[in-house]
Formats: C-alpha cells, sequence, structure tokens
C-alpha cells in the first residue's frame, strides 16, 4: 500500500480513501462468474435488478425471464452490470461497473455454449431461459477503504 | 413457509421461488440506515455507485461530493436506490428498489438533523458533505430462494 499519509489532509472523510482500478483490476474482480446487478431503464425509470453473471468472449452475460421486464426493455444502450464486495466491519469495499449495450442472444451456436458454461440455475423461480450480453463499452471500478 | 411444492413444474429453474414484498417488508429490509447502491443516468448511460444511505422523514439520503457525478446529474427522475442481501451457499437472498426523484438537500436545519442522523462516515475519501435525498415514489422488492 502506498504512503496514504502523504496525501492527509483535516475535513470530513479525510482519514478514508479511494482509488480508481484499471481495466485489468476490473476483470479481475468480476472474475469468470459471480452475482450483479444489471442496471436499465424501463417506462423512464432506472431498475436494478440482482442477476448471476458469466463472462464469456469479452462480454457480460445472464439469464432472465423470455417475457420479462428486461428482455421487454432490450436491446438497450448505456446499460450496467455493476458488481461490489463489501466489509461494512472495516468500512471498506470495492465497486465495478461494465456499461454498454444490453442485447438478448439469438444465435444458435452462441446459445449452446452459453448453457454449457453457466454452472448455476438462476436463483428466481420460473423459465429463466433468455440469454442476454452486456457488451462492455467502458468498464470502470473503485477501491475503498479506511486508512489507519 | 407455504406449501412450495404446490406450484411445482417441471422445467428450467423449477426448483427455484420467488416471491414480491409488500411495501412494509420492504421498508422493514431497509431498516434505519445501510450500504446500497444509487442508479441514476448520466450522459446517456446508467450509472451505478455504493452509498451508504439513511432512511429518515421517509425517504432515503446518502452523502457524496458536492462536485462530483452524482450532485451534477441532478434533479433527476426516476432513479433508484437499490439495496440486497445474498446467500451464495443457499442460492437466496432479497432486493429492494427504491424509485423516486432525487435532490440535492438544501434547506439548513434539514441537514442539520440529517448530519445528527448519520452515524459513519462515507467509506470513500474526499469532501463528502452534499447530502441526497431519494423520495421514493415507488417501492418494490423480491425475495428468492432455493426450494427443498
Amino acid at each position: 500500500m502506498a504512503d496514504v499519509n502523504a496525501d492527509f489532509q483535516y475535513g470530513p472523510g479525510a482519514r478514508h480513501e479511494d482509488y480508481e482500478l484499471d481495466a485489468e483490476q476490473c476483470w479481475s474482480l468480476l472474475g469468470s462468474s459471480g452475482v450483479g446487478r444489471f442496471a436499465f431503464v424501463h417506462e423512464g425509470r432506472v431498475a436494478v435488478y440482482p442477476v448471476g453473471y458469466l463472462v464469456y468472449g469479452g462480454a457480460v452475460h445472464f439469464r432472465t425471464s423470455p417475457d420479462g421486464t428486461v428482455v421487454n426493455s432490450l436491446p438497450q444502450d448505456g446499460v450496467a452490470l455493476q458488481v461490489d464486495a463489501m466489509q461494512p466491519s472495516v468500512q471498506a469495499g470495492w465497486s465495478v461497473l461494465v456499461s454498454g449495450r444490453a442485447e438478448v442472444v439469438e444465435d444458435a451456436h452462441e446459445l449452446t455454449t452459453l448453457f454449457g458454461q453457466m454452472v448455476d440455475e438462476p436463483w428466481a423461480g420460473g423459465v429463466r431461459d433468455a440469454f442476454v450480453r452486456v457488451r462492455p463499452e467502458r468498464l470502470s471500478g473503485r477501491r475503498v477503504y479506511l486508512a489507519q
């Protein structure tokens, strides 16, 4: 860790530090799969729903209902897949934001590959066999922590 | 728990169940404070950032930088404050979404009250003394679990 005291200044939140993550760090934290949140615009409002995601072919994918709110809002530009991890006991955490275009995967060969890669069923009930792909156009992340 | 097998059907995700939460359950899960995610539109893209929030006076509040992306995007209608909790080991979790208008709190008396209620400093560094209020217009939530 760098010498965080070098930048120490008095004032609100002065002991709290944060730094930007580069693309490599963001991909590393996303891993190959996990649980994140898909954020998009539906009927003029931002909606945010947890999803189990799969990173494959440089894009983020998740399964959802073929006739639900998500699919009915696609394709859509400028949506987000957000993933974070929090450690409340030490007031630390990180957050990664994948921003880009989301669309339903239609190609049969690609669907077969995705179903083969996906380990877990979606946690929610009902038929959720539509695959959504988010192609990253911007990738950003930040780590925050309480400097001692 | 209700007899989940009554609705059992074969097919993808058939053992996974979910149900909607009512407003009382949503407020109960939000509690008086916690860590959630603020989702809004900035330059045509959905942005999602973790925030420590405070529920007060029927609205959700959080602190942020007075000259950052969030404040520069306000006031804004149809934004979201999302909170969830996950139990990956049992593929269960819940998610609550507060949807409404977000604006910077300007009233001095209200600011004094909010600073008095806020327990934790923001985890990120820098001056973050602008209070944002999200007035709930819609409140929704869902619980998901793996039926045995």
